[in-house]
């Protein structure tokens, strides 16, 4: 009864004071909100003309309490913290920002229910499988998009660094073939509003952080791909920048404070010297020089050190999360926002999201660098981060160089070797995000000079060593980039994504023998891997090269996958005795892709370039 | 009055049990000890024939006590434990070696007084240089060691493995020079007996822990040599190896154990793998691989998991240091013996030397890799090492690499920078001892291919940067090995260390005046090194290097070193402000190698190819 009476009184001296003329629009960030997310407080960013002059922000629910308003260097935002109550329903809001007692404008907030087990959902994990997908490029299923009004950059498919048409609907379409491949993730660059005049196909200069681009679908559309890829297994990872925006982004006009975007707003190059985030002996001018620097003109970097950045980033992606019901997030450019904010950042989507996965990009090939990032990492400088996985940049190159080296004392697989034993540098190598390749790289295919035998090698080293393996669309069927490493060629439309497509890698029909061969070499592999607890959740041990062969294996207590790589190019013969330690208590071992057994108690022989992977049986 | 008649009656049972026959010559090590050391324990080795027999062991004082008498598996080994009284005076006791009441033996065993400060004693720092000295290459001051009865390798100069005749009374003879240059430490590599058929001049293969190798000198003339140095503020540093012993030993022909020497004894060659020490993912045949295997047939390889034999290399290290008053010690192969034995190996000695310092040789060009070993680095593992320093092979290598490649953006001076933001692994890095070149490889001045500006640089390098310097001899007169990396010509004979030697490079007779130009050049470096503060304990703080140039400051609370070196082809100008964070409060550089100085307001000018190093001066 008490709680009733109060509402009545409010909803009186609501209407008292609700006298709006003229008022503006509106654009309120984030835009929308969830009850019972573990915390309490959301501060919304309101965007309008004249709107900081508001003296007062009401709210017409007991379970929302304005606890504190701030105003900004420009007018026209206001900035508005909010307390939910543990306990709030989901409603509907309405907020009065009020000008000494008058009202400037009113808007209406959505608090949403969140979906069921939202908060304990499974992040991606090394019982995954992610195929990245630069959307612009791997299916254009709505050509009704290609050109949009007020998005200027349109379609161009002739231009390597143009947009070619591919969507969201385009990876819809075919997630059935997601599917029968076997992967379990998906990973997109970025879809959100790239409202730029040019070269904006690859989507890393954002321009609305709540809006996916037009060109690419709609919000509605990204939440529906995520429902329907979840339905057969899939979940979906979002590619997440937050050290900058794009130059076309709305803010760029009217920033609420000149230290929104470092270098007060003007462009000065970062230096890229990452080391000085770590260096005991750096000079402040160069860490600010790496930390503050922009990536290009065209995308100005964020100053998170600023808190109303800070908490309209964090809020983002929760947003997102929540939103689509993502499985994980990939971090561009993972050290080039302020680290003190990455450790925050972190911590409050984890807080959120504990089972959730994130995943950072720190292209460094020193493991010791890339371990500073992932969570349980004990810096001794005290910094600590909540990230749970890290772009194992480190084991893509060794890996590479690995195959590509001829074997000798410290050249060749012993490469590999020697890059994992680094490992003791990670609080958790398992959580790591091993790839052949990437949409910055050459393609793996090309980077292995076209080896078959090492391309063979190279996916059963993703798919089957310690860590989670990510594939980028394409590699299936041999992808290559000749002669070339511009992005735009690396990022070829696969075939079959566009109508009148001469070949079509969905259904095989124009694919080369070679790239059926190495597209059901990987469906076999990957759709075994799907079932292996031994991969999923064993441990790696593994043995030092012995002339030109690298065998390990992954094992639970009563299981073993034993993979062998002959790089060299004869045949070999290896002592059983060596792998006694992890042979004991078994007795054959079946080749997974052939079906033949060997027996363990006999030597060994793998042909020259050959690789195979085992299950131990038991006695 | 109490103690007297005990020590009567002890006498008198003495004298009653003291019928010996035909007593065996007894081997006795460590061969005397001193009272007043931390440890109260003492395990002697005794060897004679027939001697594991004994059932007791009596000592002949009340400061004295057997407390455990272990038989080893040969009859000729007997281990006596030792505890020694806290107040224990200095004094000689006999130990009788009794079997069921016979005596077999006596031995008269000398407990010293210990020197004045010995355990307080300060260790080599980083206000310290080191000269790494090769004794049989440095100068021969006693030719009549040259040949010794009982050691069959004799002088051969004519070959550049053969020994030269170089001595420890070359080293005594040619201390002024060392002090006129203004090293304050001495380094040689090692000097015990190496009584092997040939090849023994380097020292590394010990075929007596115990005694200094005559054609070097003698044990006395060693703790000669230290006690001279000393009186010219010079320490001396004893090259220690813990791995391995030579195949000459005396006890290879009759091992106290089976296990006495790893592989039982038979040659099995270690797999150089040192990342299996520290590999998550290791199988532990590779871990042994490495540690048990040996360096060559002639090496031996010793097992230090046998605790008699851990004891033993204890108790030769605190040895050494007490008996020639070292002020430090190099450990060779520092990761090859038992990684557990290392642990308390380094732990036992900073006991009784608190203040002492300790080098390992990690080859390694990993930094992570070498800071595992560091004391104070809390490896993630559990591990922890006492050893305060650690050579620094990254920066050797980043040093060298930065000199000869040309200025890029990531090549170049860049390459040195990285490497030393890596120091963020390291508990310490101002405790490394970096150098320019060693025993082991190329002359640094081969190294920088003979170019004599970036030889300078390399040398500021090394004496202005944080870290403990060491220098090889000879690298003074620009001493190469063109065209070889054979160890016996990079370890070439010193010039004027030999009588009838052309050049001599003590007195500048027939020196070349580029090498008496690069003499003068170090010996103003040291020397200036010597008084200066901010060198010996100031923090580095340096910037990246822009256009081929990299800066950086030494400094304490009022004092400051500015290094400039220009690595690039052409003049520069540094806008000032870069650096203000260091400059601040100070208004003039004064270089200290022409007395000129720069205002500090102004643009930076550094010729092409140059290198300066400036003392800050206060407004």
């Amino acid at each position: 009864m008490a709680i009733r009476a109060r509402v009545l009184i409010f909803l009186g001296l609501w209407l008292l004071t609700s006298g709006v003329f003229a008022a503006p629009d509106l654009r309120v960030e984030p835009p929308n909100w969830w009850v019972g997310m573990v915390s309490p407080n959301l501060q919304l960013m309101v965007h309008g003309e004249e709107i900081g002059q508001s003296t007062q922000v009401l709210v017409n629910s007991d379970d929302v309490r304005v606890a504190e308003v701030h105003r900004a260097e420009s007018d026209n935002y206001l900035f508005v913290d909010l307390e939910l109550q543990a306990k709030a329903a989901p409603q509907t809001v309405e907020l009065q920002f009020q000008k000494n007692g008058k009202t400037l404008a009113r808007h209406s907030y959505e608090l949403k229910e969140r979906a069921q087990g939202s908060p304990s959902r499974q992040g991606f994990s090394p019982a995954d499988v992610i195929y990245l997908i630069t959307p612009d490029r791997f299916a254009n299923a709505d050509s009704g998009n290609d050109q949009i009004d007020g998005l200027s950059e349109g379609l161009n498919r002739s231009e390597p660094g143009g947009r070619h048409g591919g969507d969201i609907a385009g990876v819809i379409e075919h997630l059935d073939y997601l599917e029968s491949m076997g992967f379990t993730q998906l990973w997109l660059n970025p879809v959100l509003e790239n409202a730029q005049p040019d070269y904006s196909y690859h989507g890393y200069a954002t321009t609305d952080f709540y809006a996916v681009d037009a060109r690419m679908g709609s919000n509605q559309l990204y939440r529906e791909l995520s429902l329907d890829a979840q339905a057969r297994g899939i979940g979906l990872i979002k590619d997440v920048i937050l050290n900058h925006c794009g130059s076309g982004h709305w803010w760029m006009d009217d920033l609420p404070f000149a230290d929104w975007i470092n270098f007060s707003g003007t462009f000065s190059p970062t230096s890229h010297r990452r080391e000085t985030l770590r260096d005991p002996h750096v000079a402040a001018v160069d860490q600010k020089a790496f930390s503050d620097g922009w990536f290009v003109p065209t995308m100005p970097d964020l100053n998170q050190r600023n808190p109303f950045m800070a908490e309209y980033l964090v809020q983002n992606t929760v947003w997102w999360i929540e939103f689509a019901g993502l499985s994980g997030v990939r971090v561009d450019t993972y050290s080039y926002p302020d680290k003190t904010f990455l450790n925050k950042w972190s911590q409050r989507v984890m807080l959120e999201y504990p089972n959730f996965n994130i995943v950072g990009e720190e292209w460094s090939e020193n493991p010791a660098v890339v371990a500073y990032w992932q969570a349980g990492k004990n810096n001794a400088d005290g910094y600590r981060s909540f990230t749970p996985s890290m772009m194992d940049f480190p084991w893509q190159k060794a890996m590479v160089e690995a195959l590509n080296n001829p074997e000798a004392w410290g050249s060749g697989l012993v490469q590999l070797y020697e890059a994992l034993s680094n490992d003791f540098l990670y609080p958790d190598p398992y959580q790591l995000v091993i790839f052949p390749d990437n949409h910055d790289m050459s393609r793996i295919y090309t980077q292995l000079d076209e080896q078959d035998a090492h391309w063979q090698m190279a996916m059963v080293l993703t798919l089957t060593m310690r860590g989670i393996p990510q594939m980028y669309y394409g590699t299936e069927i041999l992808m290559t980039n000749p002669g070339t490493d511009d992005h735009g060629v690396i990022r070829t439309d696969f075939p079959g994504g566009w109508q009148g497509d001469d070949v079509n890698a969905f259904t095989g029909a124009g694919l080369s023998k070679k790239a059926k061969g190495a597209q059901r070499f990987l469906r076999q592999l990957l759709q075994w891997r799907k079932g292996n607890e031994a991969i999923h959740h064993g441990k790696l041990m593994h043995y030092v090269p012995r002339d030109g062969v690298y065998v390990y294996f992954r094992y639970l207590d009563r299981s073993a996958v034993m993979v062998v790589i002959n790089h060299s190019d004869e045949a070999r013969s290896l002592e059983p005795a060596i792998f006694s330690e992890r042979t004991a208590g078994f007795e054959v071992a079946k080749n997974v892709l052939t079906g033949v057994s060997v027996t363990l108690s006999e030597a060994l022989s793998p042909m020259g370039k050959s690789v195979a992977v085992y299950e131990l049986q038991p006695e």
